[in-house]
C-alpha cells in the first residue's frame, strides 16, 4: 500500500463499484472510506439482505468470486438446493458461506447494533482496510415503475432479471447521516462516485437527508457507460427508458448538481459532455486495472498519491 | 405398509424416538401421531431450531443421516466455516442443508403460521405419511440445574456435552393443547411412550396443559434404559444425579402415574419393576429392529396390527 494523506469518500453500488473500491483501497488504506447503497437491501427468510455491502466487503476482503463480481469465491448451494426440496423457488442466489454473513447480521442488529456498526465488525473480521459504510442505518428501499407495475428492486432485478423497462424511480425511508458517514464527509477532501448505476446505486445515496450537501468537492464521476453500453447491469437500458442519452454523456445528466468532473473512458473522447470530464481507461478487468484506475483519478489532485 | 385400524399417539424426543417413530409409522401410516418434544427448542441467528421435531422429521422422511440419528445423510457445514471466519465459536453444529429448514421455519412463523401448521408443511413437503404434532404451538423452555448453575437446555446439552450432573429441572412457557393435538388425542386409542429421555423429552410434552390426563389408555412406555445404560444421551446420568435407579425401574418412576406398561428389554428380565412390564429386544439397530419393536410393542392389543 502506498502512504497518502488524502482522505476520500467513495460512493459505491455493487459490482463495479467495489472494484474501484478495490484499487482505492489499496492506495489509501484507511484514508478511504466506502458509501455504500443500501436501497436494494431486503428481508428474505427473516435475514437481512444487503446485496452490495456484501459485494464490497467480499471485494475488498479477496473473498469475492472474481468472475461474477459479487458472492464468494468457490460457493456452495446445498442450502438452498434443500429450501428446493422445501418446495421454495429460489429466486434469489443464496450461498451456503454467504448465509454465514446474513444470519450474523441478523443477530448483530436483533442485539441492537446499527447496520454501521455491524458493517464495520463485519469488515474487520474479514480483513478490510479501508473504511466501509452503508449509507445510512434506516432501513430504505428503491421501487421501481415498469410497464409491469411498481415493483420492489429485487423483484425488477432478481426475479425479472432486469428486463421490464423502467419508468420511473421511488425511494421508500427517510434515511439520514449516521454519525460515522457525518464524520467521514466532514474529514475527507474528495469524493469520488464509483461506476454505478446511477438511478438505482448512486441517487438513493444521493438522498440521504444531508449527504450531497456535505460531500466534499471535487466530486468526480466515474462514468458507469462506456462506448453508449453499460458495463454491467441495466444502467443503459436505464437511461434509455427514462429519456437521457445513452452515454457518459447521459450519466452525467442523471448526476447533474452533483458532480465536477466526469470521468468518461478512451472510448469516449469524441463525446459532447455537459461538464467538465477526463478521459482515462476506465475498463477494469483485472486488480491491476482498479489500481491504475484509482492512481490516475487521484492525480493531480492537491497531496494525492503517485 | 400394513393395514390397521389402530390410532396410536407416540410422545417422542429425538433419536431414539424418531427410530420407534419410523418403525411405527411404516406400521400405521396416517393412524400414527407423533407428538414430539419442543423443550429443547431455542432461537440462534434469528432463527428458530427445533431440534427434536427435525431429527423426527428427517429420520421418517429418510434423508436422516442413519448414523448419528440426527441431521441431514451428506450434510455440509459451509455456512458454520464462513460464521466461524466472522469470529463466531459454532458450539451449535448447524448444516447448511439443515439451515433450509430453519430459513422455511423462520418465514413460516414470520407469517403467522404456528410451528403446528409449520410443521405439518414441512412433513407433507420432506414425504413424511404419519402426523407430525409439536407438544405445543408456544414456546416453551427446559432448564436444568447444575453444579454451575441454571442452564439453557442448549447451553447444558451442546455446550457443556451434557457432562455436568442434573439437581433439578424447571420449564418456562405455560403450553396448551393445539386443536390438532386435542383432536389426535380424542381419536387415538393408544399411547406409546417413546424410549426418549424421561427428564428432557417426555415429561416436558406431559406438563402441557391437559395433555397428561387425555392421553388414551392403555398408555405403554419403552424404557430408555437398557441394562443400566442409556442407548443416547444423559438420561442414565440423570436417573442417578435426580435420585433414581439408573434401570428401567427408575425410568418408569420417573414417570410414574403416566404409564400403564412398562416395554423393557429382554436383558432386564430380571428387574423388580413398580409396574405391568413385557419384555421385548427393544434396541433398535437398523430399520428392520425398528419395525419389528413396532410390531411387537403393538400386539395384543385390540384390533392392532400382525
Amino acid at each position: 500500500m502506498e502512504a497518502t494523506a488524502m482522505k476520500v469518500v467513495l460512493l459505491a453500488g455493487g459490482v463495479g463499484g467495489s472494484r474501484l473500491a478495490d484499487g482505492m483501497a489499496r492506495l489509501l488504506g484507511s484514508d478511504l472510506t466506502v458509501v455504500v447503497n443500501t436501497g436494494d437491501d431486503f428481508d428474505h427468510y427473516g435475514l437481512r439482505i444487503c446485496p452490495d455491502l456484501d459485494t464490497v466487503l467480499y471485494t475488498l476482503s479477496g473473498l469475492g468470486d472474481p468472475e461474477r463480481g459479487w458472492g464468494l469465491a468457490g460457493e456452495t448451494y446445498n442450502c438452498l438446493e434443500a429450501l428446493e426440496r422445501l418446495g421454495e423457488e429460489p429466486w434469489f442466489l443464496l450461498g451456503d458461506g454467504d448465509l454465514a454473513t446474513h444470519l450474523w447480521r441478523r443477530q448483530a442488529l436483533d442485539r441492537g447494533l446499527r447496520l454501521t456498526q455491524v458493517t464495520d465488525h463485519l469488515r474487520r473480521r474479514l480483513g478490510v482496510t479501508c473504511r466501509v459504510l452503508p449509507m445510512a442505518d434506516e432501513p430504505v428501499a428503491t421501487r421501481v415503475r415498469t410497464d409491469e407495475g411498481w415493483l420492489s428492486f429485487q423483484d425488477y432485478f432478481v426475479r425479472h432479471k432486469h428486463q421490464p423497462a423502467v419508468r420511473e424511480l421511488a425511494f421508500q425511508g427517510s434515511p439520514g447521516l449516521s454519525p460515522e458517514l457525518e464524520q467521514a464527509l466532514t474529514e475527507a477532501e474528495l469524493t469520488v462516485l464509483a461506476p454505478s448505476n446511477p438511478f438505482v446505486s448512486l441517487l438513493p445515496i444521493l438522498r440521504v437527508s444531508g449527504l450531497a450537501e456535505r460531500l466534499p468537492r471535487p466530486r468526480l464521476a466515474v462514468s458507469p457507460i462506456v462506448a453508449g453500453r453499460a458495463l454491467k447491469g441495466p444502467a443503459a437500458a436505464m437511461l434509455a427508458s427514462l429519456g437521457f442519452p445513452v452515454s457518459a454523456a447521459g450519466a452525467a445528466l442523471a448526476l447533474e448538481g452533483h458532480l465536477d468532473e466526469l470521468i468518461c473512458d478512451e472510448q469516449d473522447r469524441a463525446l459532447e459532455l455537459p461538464c467538465p470530464a477526463r478521459f482515462l481507461p476506465t475498463v477494469m478487468r483485472n486488480p491491476e486495472d482498479r489500481l491504475e484506475l484509482a492512481r490516475r483519478i487521484l492525480e493531480g489532485w492537491p497531496e494525492s498519491p503517485g
